[in-house]
């Protein structure tokens, strides 16, 4: 079949293309190819073949844009270069110590309404990626995106693991249905628990978008280096999903100016789903970091006043009589955060505004330097400092980004004023500039200058309710983790919370992008202790809780619960004192969305290994052989397992904790329980 | 008429009003009546008589909010409050030393959707206030302001001045027609000459609104005290105006949160035009500043590297060969102004971005600190400073208030080090927050915020393109000055210009609101001697150019010509060095609107005056008693009027000096000629 597609091909002739189809271009083990292909009209679409199957049918590709007020779908071509690459390279920290990069790249020469534009296309091993590029050119420089019309043509009713398109929210439970069966509109009716949404439509859905065809393929179509562009979301027609970029106040997309380059639309190809976890093509696709210093960049562990919050036992606010932050409460967390050897306390509800922050629109909220009487930061700072860890900043914007604006610098040298050095940043509630949303172009460069500005003042971020990640913390190493998606604080929501298969589907999803500040770590799993009007619970084992912080890469990994909650586990808890935060291998076990994730990781500068592994509402028995250990060694192995009798939602803080020697000959077995996990640390002897 | 009135009302009972007309208001003189109604279905209305005549019919206040969704149109009235009040204060500067508060003052609480609504009504003598207020209360804290349905129903097809209501500009040429005539489209569409506009639509004009009754009343309506809302502008409808908003991004008007007042609407009222330009009324409903030390608020006298590159000598941006803010260049200018006893030099194009810089809706324009490499700041703000003057900074937003308002702690910043105290702002552009306009809530809390910025650096501003305005410069006194209506800068303009009349317009309309940065002193009034291609010259008379310093208040005067264009006329010149820039007393001599105006003002804390006289395109005799001059006292006048072959078309820079010596028993007569004007200086001996 590829042969003769090679075949068919009209003659490459230097320096200009007439025919229908440009040489095929295939990854460098063969696997995939991608057919670039011209229409007698001049329409460019593209296709991608799999070992010979067609996966992504002829899609279209351009733009229509508002101003020059063209449309830029019919090309001629001018030319086209191809080339090979293979490199090595090494992250800042990360899930591995090296990463590869390597494809096949063509660039297609094109030119529209005398508007030149580049179709940059690289075909990997495990998927392709391809961008469009509009080079510096006379007659055109400035320009407004009003659509982009770039497709991906499916081609079956593939089983999908989707969000609803929303301009404001990526917080939606994940629906699993085939693609004739997407209503995003039903999904988001049903969802009760997102404080704001912007749906777009019926058949519009998110990325990263998992997808697996009847054959058994895995298929993700995703984005990376979302850099100056609105977050792109997927129009469904029939099967073919259509680039939908999310506007701005005034309904534009982008204004741009050349030189210009998109985002890269990627899509991931395997018939082995552990290939889609382990795929690093969306961060080879993202630039290298500009920052030279890299030095004052931590992965850490932390805990913070946070959850106490969210379960009723304390409050944000100053008024009411439960706030949090104060500065006896937040010791407690120090000692106990101290102890068992973390690197920094979280304080959320430190600094006044919540009384009147959330729900109107309102501009200036907080300004970020004004702590709450009770809550007295230098004493609580010097004394964390003093115990060999940190406070972690909170900046909660309320959706109010111009009032942010205005004041970071002011914030961000507060912060090192405190000795503090990293942010959590929130996004809850409406954007102001009213009109822009949390996925608008505006927005995405919001979020990138507060990871620009945080590195001049040597701060790291990590952010909440932001934009979907696309591979950016390879560019901006300092911004290490995104929320981004349903996080562990949905399991005190009021009425869906997290369901099991959840954190089975996250991998496939929205960690593809990059890490996320999930917050695993609840022990605790009946929330109403504090609050009787809450019913919801933690759907979860307490052995499942400690598995992800294997199976869910992030170098900021938050302990979640309270320490009254982890001080009667403390032989559960270790496993989270010992697990690692930054990484020098991985090595995804076994792996199915929607069921079941097992991924060992190597932690990085150590011999030590730690492997997670989780499953959906299903029981499930799970064997991993430890022949990524070193030959001839030996390790003990920690096993943190679902109790026989555990079960998420009859029983779920029952664990058996079981000690062995284990060799690169061994294999572990172990039953996870409905809604359960296992996590095992490896320690060489 | 009024003693009938007063017997027809229902009787006002404590703490309630069931009846429909409130006890009327007479001003402090008797000559005003405001009278309130209450319709029976709860609508309230007011009226304003003069002398007896009725000068604004039964209109409508209320208000239709969008959050929550509810019309406060039908009252019920909770009861009633009036009060005197009788005071003078001193502002920072101005155009008098004292200045006198006197006026009844009625507030009617109301409420209607179990919302609480006062009306607080001012009567002074030359004319009315009113503004209303939300009250602290339960239940009802943030609101979204929908429509505001204030009207203004004139009781005759009056004679009005009117510009064109568009949310982005204030910039047109004044027409002249009858209210039935207004048609703000077809006005619009003659305006060639205007970069940005966002036209309301045929019946929409700006305020001030200057209007002339049959009877020959006056009547100005504007706003005072603009905080936090929208700028109002005024759409027409048979002879009612209602109060429209400028909307947001998404449609919105305002956002509020209890307790707020919105600015007053305010109505002038005089028999005499005199009487209308020397009305306090505007500043007298503004709020006293803050600032407890202004001691760094100096009015100043100013050139600048400015109409050089309006009339093609020069240029902005560094690229083309034509650079005006060049290291010599602007030194020129600081020889001149330093020998010539100037108090500053403002620098536009000296920054990096003016390459690209407009039309583009584009972001990151400027940094505000990036001097083109040919324009040596250092050594000019110091050379400048060693001649006891100062230079002043320029910052063109380009519209993009985003990024200014990121980067104007590091703007301010920069003055600071560079020794410079004042600021000239730009707006030229499409306003970034997209959607937003120049006249939104958005961006008029933006214009407070950059007052309230720079204050806090001790730096004053002159804004230009900026929304009209209301009186602030009493709340934000080093907030000087702004354009915010055709300067004079104009007269450069490819086709319309500025037309004779329009500067005994102004003084009707913008200046009312506050100090005009003009821009006036331009002697060489064909401009086409540096580019062929410009056709328009000033309209003008060199002499008129001399006494606008006098009938154009502004506490930042600008010498707007080249070095070069005063040197040949040094004699004429003399009047600028002269003329002061802050002063004790006003007296409006005569002045009708499109036809003169002459004023005379006593320079602050001297006892010299000066007179401006200027016409419109006709010639007249003009005579002055100078019975305003201290008593047995004798003056040197000196006096620079229109030669007698003056003709702002044939013969513009023609002018004769005399000079005389004169009494409070002289009187001065001068003809000015047609487009002409007469300055004169009166140095006491």
């Amino acid at each position: 079949m590829l042969r003769k597609l090679i075949i068919i091909c009209f003659c490459l002739v230097s320096g200009l293309v007439s025919g229908q189809k440009i040489l095929p271009i295939f990854s460098p083990n063969q696997q995939l190819t991608l057919q670039v292909n011209r229409s007698l009209d001049g329409r460019l679409t593209y296709q991608v073949y799999y070992k010979s199957k067609e996966i992504v049918g002829l899609s279209s590709l351009g733009f229509v844009l508002k101003k020059p007020a063209v449309s830029l779908q019919n090309f001629t071509l001018l030319g086209v270069d191809t080339s090979s690459h293979n490199s090595v390279w090494a992250p800042v920290y990360g899930e591995e110590r090296e990463i590869r990069n390597q494809y096949k790249e063509l660039i297609v020469h094109g030119q529209s309404a005398e508007i030149r534009v580049d179709f940059i296309f690289r075909v990997f091993n495990d998927g392709i990626g391809f961008r469009y590029q509009f080079p510096e050119q006379t007659g055109f420089q400035h320009f407004i995106i009003d659509e982009e019309l770039t497709q991906f043509q499916m081609t079956g009713d593939h089983n999908a693991f989707w969000i609803p398109g929303d301009y404001d929210t990526n917080e939606y439970t994940y629906q699993k249905t085939h693609l004739s069966e997407i209503d995003a509109t039903k999904a988001a009716a049903a969802e009760k628990d997102i404080a704001l949404t912007a749906l777009i439509g019926p058949h519009a859905v998110q990325s990263p978008l998992m997808m697996k065809s009847a054959e058994g393929i895995y298929i993700n179509i995703h984005e990376a280096a979302l850099i100056n562009y609105p977050v792109m979301h997927l129009g469904l027609s029939g099967l073919t999903f259509t680039s939908l970029l999310t506007p701005d106040a005034v309904g534009n997309k982008a204004y741009l100016q050349t030189p210009f380059s998109t985002p890269w639309r990627t899509i991931l190809i395997s018939d082995r789903a552990e290939d889609i976890l382990a795929s690093r093509l969306i961060l080879n696709l993202n630039a290298p970091t500009a920052l030279t210093d890299v030095s004052w960049i931590k992965p850490q562990k932390f805990m913070g006043m946070w959850w106490e919050m969210h379960i009723g036992k304390a409050n944000w606010p100053l008024a009411g009589g439960k706030h949090g932050a104060n500065t006896a409460n937040v010791k407690r967390y120090i000692d106990f955060a101290a102890k068992h050897g973390f690197d920094g306390v979280l304080v959320e509800g430190w600094n006044k505004g919540w009384e009147d922050w959330f729900g109107n629109w309102k501009e200036d909220v907080f300004d970020f330097v004004s702590p709450y009487p009770d809550y007295n930061i230098d004493s609580l700072s010097a004394y964390a400092r003093a115990k060999g860890l940190r406070l972690i900043m909170h900046h909660e914007t309320s959706g109010a980004v111009t009032n942010y604006e205005r004041r970071m610098a002011d914030a961000y040298q507060y912060m090192v004023d405190k000795g503090i050095n990293t942010v959590k940043t929130g996004y809850v509630g409406r954007i102001i500039p009213r009109g822009e949303h949390h996925d608008s172009q505006w927005m995405v460069n919001h979020y990138a200058r507060v990871a620009e500005k945080a590195a001049a003042y040597k701060l790291m971020v990590d952010s909440h309710e932001s934009a979907h990640p696309t591979g950016l913390h390879r560019t901006y190493p300092n911004w290490m983790a995104s929320e981004a998606a349903r996080g562990s604080e949905f399991n005190n929501a009021p009425t869906l919370g997290i369901i099991p298969e959840h954190t089975t589907i996250l991998p496939f999803t929205r960690l593809l992008g990059g890490p996320m500040d999930y917050t695993p770590g609840l022990f605790h799993m009946s929330l109403n202790q504090f609050d009787a009007s809450r019913t919801t619970r933690v759907r979860s084992t307490l052995a499942k809780q400690l598995a992800l912080y294997v199976t869910i890469y992030s170098p900021l990994q938050m302990a979640a619960d309270l320490p009254e909650n982890y001080e009667g586990h403390l032989d559960a808890f270790q496993f989270i004192k010992d697990v690692a935060v930054d990484w020098d291998e991985k090595r995804v076990i076994a792996a199915e969305p929607g069921e079941f994730v097992t991924i060992a990781r190597k932690a990085r500068g150590r011999s030590d290994w730690f492997i997670g592994s989780i499953t959906d509402e299903n029981a499930r028995e799970m064997t991993v052989s430890l022949n990524f250990l070193d030959p001839g060694a030996r390790y003990e192995a920690v096993i943190y397992r679902d109790a026989d009798t555990a079960d998420f939602e009859k029983n779920p803080e029952a664990y058996v904790i079981t000690k062995s020697i284990v060799t690169r000959n061994s294999k572990l077995s172990f039953r996870l329980q409905r809604g359960g996990g296992c996590a095992v640390s490896l320690k060489k002897l």
